[in-house]
């Protein structure tokens, strides 16, 4: 896929003006377009021809199905290789799950993004048309584009600003963030709701989890960055309340993980960029097109931490009970994130020698591994060699969490004999 | 015990000049010293009478003595409380920690703090009387007082440049950096290598562990510190290759967590500071004079994830297993000390109003609370009220992870009933 992206994207048609794109660009955007991450090295608009722009839309849709088809049929598998017993008990918790069909699966994620992404073109055409004067044609090309990018968290935009001219226009940014929020909450959990919406009780402890806690960081984030912007010249401040109160609302869904921005990401305040790599970090459901450590492993943690402070043996999330495999499988992909975030954010240091601080780093390498896409501003000043990295950390924050996570549900191994117990003095 | 030591550090007589020191700066000065931090708000030579100094030296003494016997005692108590039947399978493990007896305990602390600060102090005033031409009263000031803010991992110095002066002079650095690093590993394991240190393979598992990753976390942050400043013309650049091994190899020990400083940490690169963050988080020995979240927590961390990678069920270290409880303990101590990290580093950034960058709060919030008081010289400029803050989790982070750590492993619910499980999906 990406090899197929970098070669059209190479192609001297792909490109505006005269020649065609060097490898890293065409490599770096196209990883960035089947990952659904949305870093940019070049202008998408101002680089790209029209032939260009469909091709990184078209990649970045097959990215965007691609990864909730896999990782749904990865769930199916999972939830079929349970034995006997926890299959029973934990039927109740797998029925959103057990389509047990690849067709079915494809099919379901198929009508589900067209049914999103058509109604959202829709509504973004129409208010193209009527309030922006734009022709027809052109109207229904941004309104599909952003559609797109939108419900599959591409973070890709057609405006060199990505939407920030239109920060306080309610037709465009709701549509948009309902879609980012949607396409990241995970279709596992968008099947069940289509299913019983309106029974809240009989969800399973997933949905229940990735729901609770998707509201919980909108309100989070959004409150957060209206406290810490509500004053800056610079973004918010000077929006009158009601476009506060937009774009602080838009700004709480697009860390997790969709990467557009209607506020100038740079010139945030360094705690809104902290608070940022918080909620990028966390990112957004299970196979859904989110990234980051996932919001059902994040409660998780929580509620293990809860357990234990509380001296609880066992950890009980609503009325279930998780078990210790759960729980470690839910520490390695958090503690492997940090390590993916850390790591390469001492060797860019490193090797820059100082041209960059911290903070931008940081959350330039949050954003690449979080597969979310805003950006401080510093990807494309990034040497050659850094941005390469960068393509690695996409690929690997994009496929890593998901086939980690499966390959550790699968593998069990069983030992013919037990050690002694040892217990090493713990803080 | 910090009371007091701000009411005395209040007395007219602790300061060289006219007035008293403010009640914040005495705070922040007896949290530090009775918390074994070595932040600090005010000079410690320049503004402090040599009363002032000696009772600063009187609360790290105190504070390291106090912390080192709790820690221990504690140690003493949960291994009573386990049930008979890990009793006898950790036998082999407990048997360096079956005292049994609070007095046992504070002799041999208080015999063993006095061997190491007596011979430390000795070698010190000896080199200072003779090659620095220091009276001997003088020396002998000096060396006490340096000799025994090592062991006690406090960092408190009575040279405004902390120990730069010192850099190339290896009869200062070594004996200062083994006492720091004897005092980091903790009692429990210097007792058992008093007992048994030639014959590592009856070691007690937490002794394998503690040894092992004290050791090649001095070889890494050694390497690091020298493959990131060797050309720095602030730090290690201007000394020779012999000064810079010194120099590198001192500041290997240092950020775990010490706090003395032979280079000018102001100085360094991004890079540095970074990896210091990391190593001060990790921290030295369990029940020992150091901080963060231990050596042993890390290491059970990382086996947790090898093991699950591996899909074992169980985790093994050496010829020991670790049970479920342990390691959710690790997760819980490591977790909630990422939190005590980041929200105090959040609310820095968020009052003071982008005066300060990420890369200088977090390390000086990470120096706080993993108790290691390297600086990159912005805590007196804080204001009060953050400075009141540090104090805060100075305190938190040197009696939180001790207390829950004992407290969790103390507390062991039973549950009558059991819930059926569920299956959040992971990453
Ligand atoms: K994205
Ligand atoms: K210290």
């Amino acid at each position: 896929m990406i090899v197929c992206g970098t070669a059209i994207l190479m192609l001297p048609v792909a490109t505006d003006g005269p020649g065609s794109a060097s490898f890293m660009q065409a490599l770096f955007t196209a990883t960035s377009a089947v990952c659904i991450v949305g870093l940019i090295v070049v202008d998408t608009p101002g680089y790209w021809s029209t032939f260009g722009e469909v091709a990184i839309m078209g990649l970045f849709q097959v990215g965007g199905f691609g990864i909730m088809t896999m990782s749904s049929l990865l769930v199916v598998l999972i939830s079929r290789r349970m034995n006997l017993r926890s299959r029973l008990t934990a039927a109740a918790e797998t029925k959103s799950l057990g389509l047990g069909d690849v067709r079915r699966v494809v099919f379901g994620v198929a009508k589900l993004t067209a049914a999103f992404e058509i109604t959202v073109a829709a509504i973004l055409t129409t208010r193209l048309l009527i309030a922006y004067d734009e022709p027809l044609s052109r109207a229904l090309y941004l309104g599909t584009f952003h559609a797109v990018s939108a419900f599959n968290n591409a973070g890709f935009s057609l405006y060199s600003d990505s939407l920030m001219r239109f920060v306080t226009d309610p037709w465009i940014c709701i549509p948009i963030a309902v879609a980012a929020f949607c396409g990241g909450i995970g279709f596992p959990v968008l099947l069940e709701l289509r299913r019983q919406f309106w029974q809240p009780r009989s969800w399973s402890m997933h949905t229940k989890l990735t729901v609770s806690m998707s509201v919980l960081l909108f309100v989070f984030g959004s409150w957060f960055i209206m406290a810490a912007e509500w004053r800056n010249e610079a973004t918010l401040g000077p929006l009158d309340v009601r476009g506060k109160l937009l774009a602080g609302f838009f700004h709480g869904v697009m860390p997790r993980s969709t990467g557009f921005n209607t506020l100038d990401v740079e010139q945030m305040r360094e705690a809104t960029w902290l608070g940022n790599d918080v909620l990028m970090f966390i990112g957004a459901g299970s196979a859904g097109t989110g990234g980051g450590i996932k919001v059902t492993t994040f409660a998780l943690l929580f509620f293990v931490i809860y357990a234990e402070l509380r001296g609880e043996p066992r950890v009980n999330i609503f009325d279930r009970q998780v078990g210790g495999r759960v729980q470690r499988q839910a520490l390695t992909v958090a503690l492997l994130t940090v390590a993916l975030v850390v790591v390469p954010t001492v060797i860019i240091l490193f090797v820059t020698g100082d041209a960059f601080k911290l903070d931008r780093v940081l959350f330039e390498v949050i954003s690449a591994a979080c597969t979310v896409g805003l950006s401080t501003g510093i990807t494309a000043e990034l040497p050659e060699g850094i941005q390469g990295l960068l393509v690695v950390l996409m690929y690997v924050g994009r496929l890593g969490p998901i086939t980690l996570g499966t390959a550790l549900a699968l593998r069990q191994r069983t030992r013919l004999y037990e050690l002694p117990e040892g217990r090493p003095i713990i803080g």
